[in-house]
């Protein structure tokens, strides 16, 4: 059961004009599993991307980055669950290359204009004949309203599809922006996660992709952990095909481009949140929010130290105000010159500890009543400058141990 | 159920000549258990420390470190279960010392020559008056064959009590060592685990003391891991009475000194694998070894990227060899340079992945008998260097999050 994650509307999901999705089965693990998602994107469109920074990347990580480093207009992005073509080597890359291959060739384009995009088991060989032989039904099937089963055809462990949509007015025009992502258990992304997709149909430079995908990843994807395990195909990709009709956007200081950076950012923000929501077991959503540094990498630091801490994480399942294992993580996080007697630690408006150590007013009770709450906000505050930063993050629950115990049998 | 770990017999625990050890109960947190234990030392032995990285160390860990420094010798050791005395200000160091204070007049020695050692929950007022009216008893009945009682008298979520005893010759004497330990959980010690005590009846001297701490925790304590929690109390001593009638050891090239250093560090490792073999809801012992690193820390950076990642951990827990998981960790250590395609792993003697991807002869059938097993070495070799480090782990389990979601209830 997700925490706070409403089902996706189907009919509020906004189509994006110059993106066409089918989503087919193609039995790569299980039958009568719509496991294969193709994304046809017209000509003319921008793209960029951020993906894992795993060294044993998977095969379609590396393809993706040789093909969207080639220059040329991406024009298909195909995504299969159930294998994630990881772990395999040579003949993996083999494999992604000939996926590429035959989707080109349907599509009378360049294998460079195509992004392989796989999620599922490691270190098994990718079936890219199933999935050659899905892609005339799902180009025979693409409509632009299709942002729905695309996020269910990229699903794995999560419980509940993952979309959301946003407007913004640019230069007169109103843009659309669309997002999918998938994601629930081996998720603490660093780049991005497997996987995130968000078109728009605005108008915005080529050469601007790249940057936003990385700034759009770092306000969210970037933030968020489940189990601390970096997965080897995290992909994010931000489409945008130019067709909304206002002037192309080659610069962030033109009018209207924050308000459609903020439209890209809410949407990215409220997938990656998702996938916390939708964590494996997670019964809470815990923002973690670490004030008062030096710098927000240390924050930062401290806030990953809190958010991976099984301790932590146990604690938050079982609603047992153990505030004690918070300060732990703190003083483990790995700021060495870090003074306890600086430090304050609030849950929501509770003020739990001051100066390192139980403030004198606090009763468990306090405690107790926010631990209860299914949406908790740790706030830790460091006393040694005026740096911030957060990470969302979920419990760590019997379930997630089953779930992962399961998995593949 | 802890992997592969007998009670400790308690005949077989051999007396170290000028230690006596008092174990009684103070009803520090819970009535009718014995939660503190006393060790005096006699005058003229050496004793060295190591204690926790945290940075949010204990109150008990601060003044040991003060007392150490002082170069006062130790005369006693008090240890209480039941409440770690951190994140408890000025107020917790007050009562640290308040104890020692209380210690020191009853045995006429400088406040000093007494080391406080805390474990228990965090951030709760110490009381410290319970054990100031429990020291007289434990005086009282201090005895020097009470080693498997003191190994007892520490345990807080430990199910067994954790001791071991060795025996070397140093230049024509027999010498003895025995240690004990305690720890389940928050357990990734960073200097030493709370709590390990080695003593002997070897004469050492005082100034090789902390080095020697340092290095046996270094080949031990330091290189097990539980959930990978750094607790705020880890405290690991050493404690050499110089009572066996042995010239004084002063450098370590000196006869027999070899002997003696090996007997210890076999005391030490035997104790801190019991530690994961008790580790809280380990069902299994898992050997963690990286070879061909450049050096040994980038070697241990990957053995603690798989000894801690909670999908191996529960991988390990199902006896499933989903083995991709283990490469993921691997990527995601944090070697930046780090080629895939140089990689090999290991289950035991089944050689799983080659050059980065499957190995062409590897069956799911043999990495599914390894892991059934109830003791598994994963043996990761980079192949960029010579360089070699181990780790020992234990699986994650349903019971690991029932532990730690009631432990205080």
């Amino acid at each position: 059961m997700p925490v706070n994650l409403p089902l996706p509307v189907a009919d509020q999901l906004m189509p994006i004009a110059g993106v066409r999705i089918g989503v087919v089965q193609a039995g790569i693990r299980k039958a009568g599993r719509k496991d294969v998602t193709l994304l046809l994107i017209d000509p003319g469109a921008s793209v960029g991307g951020v993906f894992t920074q795993n060294r044993f990347c998977a095969a379609p990580v590396q393809v993706c980055r040789e093909h969207l480093a080639s220059g040329h207009g991406v024009r298909a992005i195909v995504i299969n669950t159930g294998n994630a073509n990881a772990g395999t080597g040579e003949d993996g890359l083999m494999r992604a290359r000939a996926t590429c291959i035959a989707v080109a060739r349907a599509l009378e384009v360049a294998p460079e204009q195509v992004l392989p995009l796989s999620t599922g088991v490691i270190m098994e060989p990718l079936p890219h004949q199933r999935i050659i032989d899905a892609v005339p039904r799902a180009i025979e099937q693409a409509h632009e309203a299709a942002w729905f089963d695309a996020a269910q055809g990229i699903m794995t462990t999560d419980t509940v599809p993952k979309a959301y949509s946003a407007q913004a007015h640019v230069q007169g025009k109103s843009v659309c922006v669309t997002g999918i992502s998938k994601g629930a258990g081996m998720i603490r992304p660093n780049m991005a996660t497997m996987l995130g997709f968000i078109a728009t149909d605005a108008a915005i430079a080529p050469e601007l992709m790249r940057d936003l995908a990385h700034e759009l990843a770092e306000g969210s994807f970037n933030r968020v952990t489940v189990d601390g395990d970096t997965s080897t195909n995290d992909s994010f990709l931000v489409i945008a095909t130019g067709q909304a009709g206002h002037p192309l956007i080659s610069d962030w200081q033109q009018p209207g481009a924050a308000a459609l950076k903020h439209a890209l950012l809410d949407v990215a923000r409220q997938l990656a949140q998702a996938i916390v929501r939708d964590g494996e077991g997670a019964t809470k959503f815990i923002t973690v929010r670490v004030e008062g540094g030096r710098d927000a990498a240390e924050c930062r630091q401290v806030a990953y130290a809190i958010a991976h801490s099984p301790l932590v994480k146990t604690a938050f399942y079982a609603s047992d105000p153990n505030l004690g294992r918070i300060l732990a993580a703190v003083g483990y996080a790995g700021i060495s010159d870090l003074d306890q007697t600086g430090i304050d630690l609030y849950l929501d408006d509770v003020h739990v500890a001051r100066q390192g150590g139980r403030h004198p007013d606090y009763r468990e009770e306090d405690g107790q009543r926010v631990m209860k709450q299914s949406e908790i906000t740790v706030r830790v505050v460091l006393g040694r400058g005026s740096a911030s930063d957060t990470v969302w993050t979920c419990d760590f629950s019997h379930d997630y141990v089953s779930i992962n115990a399961d998995y593949r049998s």
